[in-house]
């Protein structure tokens, strides 16, 4: 049958880290003024101690508190379903699976580490959050999320998705977030720019700056970023972990690992537990290949530099190495807005840089028609971001329908659209 | 753990007919003319024979086609979920329960019994469905299951509900449903309506009444209904067929069982599985109650009267014996679109008269609150119709904590509110 259920004693119990699996070094993050790798106690400002040990762990395995696995069993582990219509419509030899994310509490996988993110950032004793979103899934993710800790939220929201997407700023009021359009009055970076601007439609760059510079006015406050960061991937590991499972209970392994990529969080999160079975060189992934799909409107993984730069286009954090099209860059105006930031986590960009992931880039026009289709066949309304995965299983399947090979292709579908929804 | 999720082999085979096993006789439908009860014949213009025979059956079981169930599992077996937290915020010693009926394609239990009419309907040659939907959640269900097999779908949404919800519309246009805000100018009663008032909110009566005479200008059409017959309260005893096996899974079963109460459909679907253990004198199920909850802005079931009434505002379908507020009653706006309507189904209104299921009513208000509440401790946004479910269950609850009473309630969760969020 085509979905594949799995008991929540079978959550995972601890998270699973890339990084001593890798073949190579990363490079480090840097210090923007000495250029020296930052060390851990300049980055305590911004983050709980706990989340800084985790991205710089050479652990293989870390442990899942209890707690956290409590919160997860509300809506985990998440569905792995057989896309069964669909191959028939494609008429391909291949298997195709999904796993579905959007079953979680706000519709996307960003809860796994917005949960996580408050947990440890509630334990050390912080009062306040301050982060920046795109299309609105990480801020109702962490708004979410803080609200079970008791934490207060606040949200910089990209200013042309405020404006799009009202339902997501009220579901992100509903958990008591408190959000802003994103330039605001409510930070000297955004005062400058809506002076050069009245209607600056802003960008994810822009809404990190502006909760920085939010964060560090107030000592109860800290920082969270829902993507790119090697702690914010590893979180999202539980989605690998648990369709690993679900694909042994089908009897299968994939061929194919595919994921949207915006700033790459949702792509490690179904692909790096694949990928480190073929990194240990384990028989059955001796193929694998993994598949990261962007937009041809911001095409950090297909056009962008590999090179140091800044997360922010304040250029405040701290230098990440990463593919890149530059700090400054303001992506067009996009539907997928979660996929709209300048650059890539490290990790996925030194992937993609060592051959050990593919990079594809499609228009988003494409993808939405896609993405109709694929609600029509197999009834469930995807978000815009999660359509660029769609789009490269419907080419990795028709490929191998030319190809006649009877290859087993997994996408992670990380998202519903219900919020996003509108007019064509 | 929270989550009791049921493999698919365990979609039920059939579905469960409470008509012989009613301690009573149902009045039958009156023909409007002569008072009569009136034959399957002249029910065979609006829908397919099989739901006619359906409506009328005498069988306990009635099978469900091997179609339907291979598209049920695009979604079924819909999980149950104990609201752990919801229980602790409560410091009730009861045990909570809720069916999430929100995992459907479309977002509520609609989809159980559109799939099923459309089935019929093409298997006897049908090419159009046409309906009217109230809050949308009908309409979009209908236009999704109409696409799956290839019928075109005119859906005549409540005019309120068409202003109010540009996601819902989009929603059905995603699925190739054709949506006209009603009253309309496609029909004669429509337009006689828009003369009186330009801006009529509509209601869903007079949706019904464009519906049908739409529907009889063309003999390729039938007309579908969302709720309130029997065949529709047929389809959805899949809802709690699989709850009463996830119960047994976790050792438990229900002491009260409680649905949101609009035409009836959803209220029915859990309930009557249950009930019929009673009614067959099961020991387990000799104290269990059964509460539908409905608004006290449309309070049929609580102050409505039982007696013949017609099920539309022109006065246009058969006479059905039921608790209603009168056919020319047109409810104040209300959230919680699905539950405006002027009746009740017969089924369900027999049951409250002869005191096998209570009724109660709440201030729309109210649950709203209860419904947020809801939402951050178990991590699902609700239809604003299921918070009146929500609500019944939250008052069982403390009546048990003032009692000391462990017992086991069991609610509906008919639907999630992702695409009816508004400003507050």
């Amino acid at each position: 049958m085509p979905i594949i259920f799995l008991p929540q004693n079978e959550i995972p119990k601890h998270y699973l880290n890339i990084l001593p699996r890798l073949p190579f070094a990363l490079d480090p993050p840097l210090d923007p003024q000495t250029k020296q790798p930052i060390g851990p106690d300049k980055l305590a400002r911004l983050f709980p101690e706990e989340l800084i040990k985790q991205e710089m762990s050479s652990e293989p395995f870390i442990a899942i508190p209890e707690e956290v696995r409590k919160l997860y069993a509300l809506f985990r582990p998440t569905p792995l379903i057989r896309a069964k219509r669909l191959e028939e419509y494609l008429k391909t030899p291949a298997k195709i699976y999904y796993k579905y994310e959007g079953f979680s509490p706000t519709g996307s996988h960003k809860t796994n580490t917005a949960i996580a993110q408050a947990y440890y950032n509630a334990k050390e004793g912080v009062k306040r959050l301050v982060t920046e979103t795109g299309a609105g899934q990480w801020g109702s993710a962490l708004s979410f999320a803080c609200n079970l800790f008791k934490l207060d939220c606040q949200v910089y929201m990209v200013s042309s998705s405020f404006e799009q997407k009202p339902y997501r700023r009220i579901l992100m009021e509903m958990f008591n977030g408190k959000v802003v359009a994103s330039p605001s009055r409510q930070t000297n970076f955004g005062k400058k720019l809506l002076k050069q601007d009245p209607h600056h439609p802003g960008s994810l760059g822009i809404a990190i700056s502006e909760a920085l510079e939010d964060m560090l006015t107030d000592p109860h406050s800290k920082y969270a970023l829902g993507s790119v960061l090697n702690h914010v991937l590893l979180h999202q590991t539980v989605i690998g972990l648990e369709a690993k499972k679900q694909m042994e209970i089908a009897g299968d392994y994939p061929d194919v690992v595919i994921g949207c990529h915006g700033g790459g969080s949702n792509f490690a999160g179904i692909a790096l537990p694949f990928l480190a079975d073929k990194l240990e060189g384990e028989g059955k992934a001796k193929n694998l290949r993994t598949v990261a799909s962007e937009p041809k409107a911001c095409p950090s993984l297909t056009q962008g530099d590999f090179r140091y730069d800044f997360g922010d286009t304040a250029q405040m954090t701290p230098l990440m190495k990463m593919k890149t099209l530059g700090s400054d860059f303001i992506p067009p105006k996009l539907h997928a807005g979660g996929l709209r930031y300048h650059g890539a986590a490290p990790i996925t960009s030194a992937l993609v840089e060592h051959k050990l992931t593919e990079a594809v880039a499609y228009d988003a026009k494409e993808t939405l028609q896609t993405g109709v289709l694929f609600a029509q066949l197999q009834g469930i309304v995807p978000a815009p971001e999660s359509t660029f995965a769609i789009k490269a299983a419907f080419d990795e399947a028709e490929r191998c329908r030319k190809e006649k090979s009877a290859e087993t292709i997994l996408f992670n579908l990380s998202g519903h659209g219900h919020f996003e929804v509108r007019p064509v």
